[in-house]
């Protein structure tokens, strides 16, 4: 697949292959490879080091689980989910273990965590699909998820497959160039809004 | 540094390496790694696409900037924090563009992006310590932050430092074994608390 970013700056080739992707082949992803996305997860930092993710993992090996984990996605996206390998939910613990408190980064945590699960994943040739479009109310009954945790997402894990197989207007997604914002729009300096010279000063 | 990370299964080198040091050299990062950063966050995945990260950045070589910037810490961190090369802090958009609605995943976002850079970073030798210890309100009046971006947080970035230079207390930290929660405790399968069998598996 031709690399469908427009990038103004190089990036390690872990970040710069990643896309996600609708086409997924059936394989099996091993279990070894397995424990090490989730090892990456475990080392991730965290705020006072609380760790506060938590993973609901399905592979399509124990068809009951995957069905059940299906069950969890919003039905659009369940259509194309189906074909990955391994699915898994991303739950975050809204409270500090030592005192009860709200943590206020459970959220940006778990993304964290996420975020090398997938990095880690591409290292091995593993993509992955994440997803807002769940059901959290129904996960949080369907797996007797304690309401301290809150269910934020899930992800498709798997190999690529082929977009010929895609429904056509998938498969024409899986052809869109990648867009995302300029630096120009995000990186600030003295104020809000105000793009960060370094930013201005490489873009000559 | 020996590794001080008790590991189970393999991971990237990236990752496997990464840590959150205190003590920090106070060279300069050079603009290209710097735009190399902030493109690896460029290119997270978001929900709907919306990109909801923006940062606030500051290095060491604008000394006004940077002063600026560290008031927005919480004093125990702007301690060693100013030994550092850049400083940005975290924020993101509550809403989405398209509608305004609450986007449940702007926090998540953020943490994904954030976590790119640091693995960017660490591909450079440039280390990252992120704190949630900051001063959001602050920096939303010092910095005139619209009331629909939320401040999350700051991280830190340079180059490893001498941990001799740092007070005592800091230095022993420096030096405490990486620990982190075993794969048992947050990767679950059919029901919440029951260890995935993956890595029950590969546990023997």
């Amino acid at each position: 697949m031709a690399n469908r970013k427009n990038m103004d700056h190089a990036i390690h080739p872990i970040l710069r292959e990643r896309y996600s992707p609708y086409a997924f082949d059936n394989k099996i992803i091993p279990q070894n490879d397995l424990c090490s996305l989730f090892e990456a997860a475990r080392w991730t930092a965290s705020s006072f080091n609380e760790q506060p993710w938590h993973f609901i993992v399905a592979s399509r090996d124990d068809q009951q689980d995957f069905q059940r984990i299906l069950s969890c996605l919003m039905p659009a996206n369940a259509q194309w989910a189906c074909e990955g390998s391994t699915i898994a939910l991303g739950i975050t613990r809204k409270i500090f273990s030592a005192n009860g408190k709200m943590n206020r980064s459970a959220e940006h945590d778990l993304g964290q965590a996420t975020a090398n699960i997938v990095n880690e994943a591409m290292s091995r040739g593993i993509y992955a699909h994440q997803m807002a479009g769940i059901l959290p109310d129904h996960a949080q009954e369907l797996y007797a998820i304690p309401q301290e945790y809150m269910v934020v997402c899930a992800m498709v894990l798997g190999y690529l497959g082929d977009p010929m197989r895609l429904p056509p207007a998938l498969r024409e997604r899986e052809r869109y160039p990648q867009e995302r914002h300029s630096l120009h729009d995000f990186v600030f300096s003295d104020k809000w809004g105000a793009t960060a010279p370094f930013v201005i000063d490489r873009s000559l």
